[in-house]
């Protein structure tokens, strides 16, 4: 780890919007000479799709595209064997590029310590060379200023769930919580309407889409049943605790 | 609610350091002809020593003085009075302003709208009123990434509590956590120090201080126990979920 090595960034861009970006990262970005982001292949990404407006024409590009997303289950030990080789290949390239002294943007949605890509990158790299992590604004703070509601008072317990959780895990944490966050939404949604149904909470949840995004919407989840949600969609139920 | 009256701005600042502070903003600030900010009497307050750098010379101040912190326990009925009857006052003369056709901008440490104080404000003005909040970078998305290590993996399940719960809550919820984030902390420090034994993770606690703010530390709970800890400290259970 000598001074002759580049230095990983890890970039988080936040839900979306160009301006919620940080001003740390708008000029990190400005000035990226090499940049990395994780997409699935033959598409833009949407890491790529929020910072290129602000990219420099000639900044290299490394699009990291993963080899499976949603055609092997995660419960499949295949899927963590082929994950884990993708990692592999594309730290050999981002290592390479670091200790020849160039450094490496790498673009991540939201913030990257929190259920990001990125970790997966830091840890395999973070014992070789320098790594600067970027905080972001989170796609749960945009989908609850979006909802215009404060998602906690006073002494609220938030609580924040994966859609991909099995249903009982879903409905007893659901049970316990004051204020919910549930992220990974797409086709876990019919498992998640059922757990705030059990949980109680049904008819205080919140659908939001595309926060802070073009596109965004805004709905009670028990007035959007016919609705096709997408994988990045956020549902919320706010918190009721003590105000004065 | 005509186009002649102001709008009233929540802009969340982020934890502390300028740079992390968004695009919209910082933009926002330095255009700003009214602030407003939350503080405690006869101090410069968090918010405005931020916010000061970029704010123009002649901006026009409205300090929003806290009558009480501490000296009147949570529990108190007089607490929730005379914070109300604050709240009453603040909320006439920024309603004065907006009717008025000022835009007034509300400087608010973190997210508004999460655990921010933004919120009795907004709840009291947003009838009124055209209110914009704009989400930030929150004081645990700086602490996580201060800790050099993701908060969760996975599907780890994110609990965040206030130090200021019972003893027997924060047992609870810690008990049942993946990933934990703990706010409020400053003398319900030996609170949290035995609810996380309690639950079996106080070896794997972290204390940040002044995260992503001049004099940040980072360290290891069991290895900080003589420390008076500031109320704005945050302690951190790491989420040990799947990971390829």
């Amino acid at each position: 780890m000598t001074a002759r090595h580049g230095t990983l960034f890890g970039v988080g861009l936040g839900p979306g919007a160009a301006d919620l970006m940080t001003v740390r990262a708008d000029r990190l970005i400005a000035n990226a000479r090499h940049v990395a982001y994780f997409r699935k292949a033959g598409r833009t990404g949407h890491a790529l799709t929020i910072a290129a407006p602000l990219l420099a024409k000639d900044a290299i590009h490394f699009p990291m595209e993963y080899p499976v997303t949603t055609e092997i289950p995660l419960q499949d030990p295949r899927y963590n064997e082929v994950l884990s080789e993708f990692y592999a290949q594309v730290t050999m390239h981002l290592r390479q590029l670091l200790l020849s002294g160039e450094d490496v943007v790498v673009l991540c949605e939201g913030d990257p310590f929190f259920y990001g890509s990125f970790m997966h990158l830091y840890e395999r790299l973070k014992d070789t060379v320098r790594v600067e992590v970027v905080p972001a604004v989170t796609g749960m703070s945009a989908a609850w200023t979006a909802s215009g509601a404060p998602i906690t008072w006073g002494d609220d317990v938030l609580t924040v769930l994966m859609g991909t959780l099995p249903s009982e895990t879903l409905i007893q944490r659901m049970t316990d919580a004051d204020a919910i966050v549930v992220m990974k939404i797409g086709r876990n949604i019919g498992k998640i309407r059922h757990a705030l149904r059990e949980a109680g909470k049904y008819d205080r949840a919140w659908l939001v889409e595309y926060a802070a995004q073009e596109g965004q919407t805004v709905q009670r989840l028990a007035e959007a049943e016919d609705r096709v949600t997408p994988y990045f969609s956020i549902v919320l139920v706010h918190g009721q605790g003590r105000r004065p």
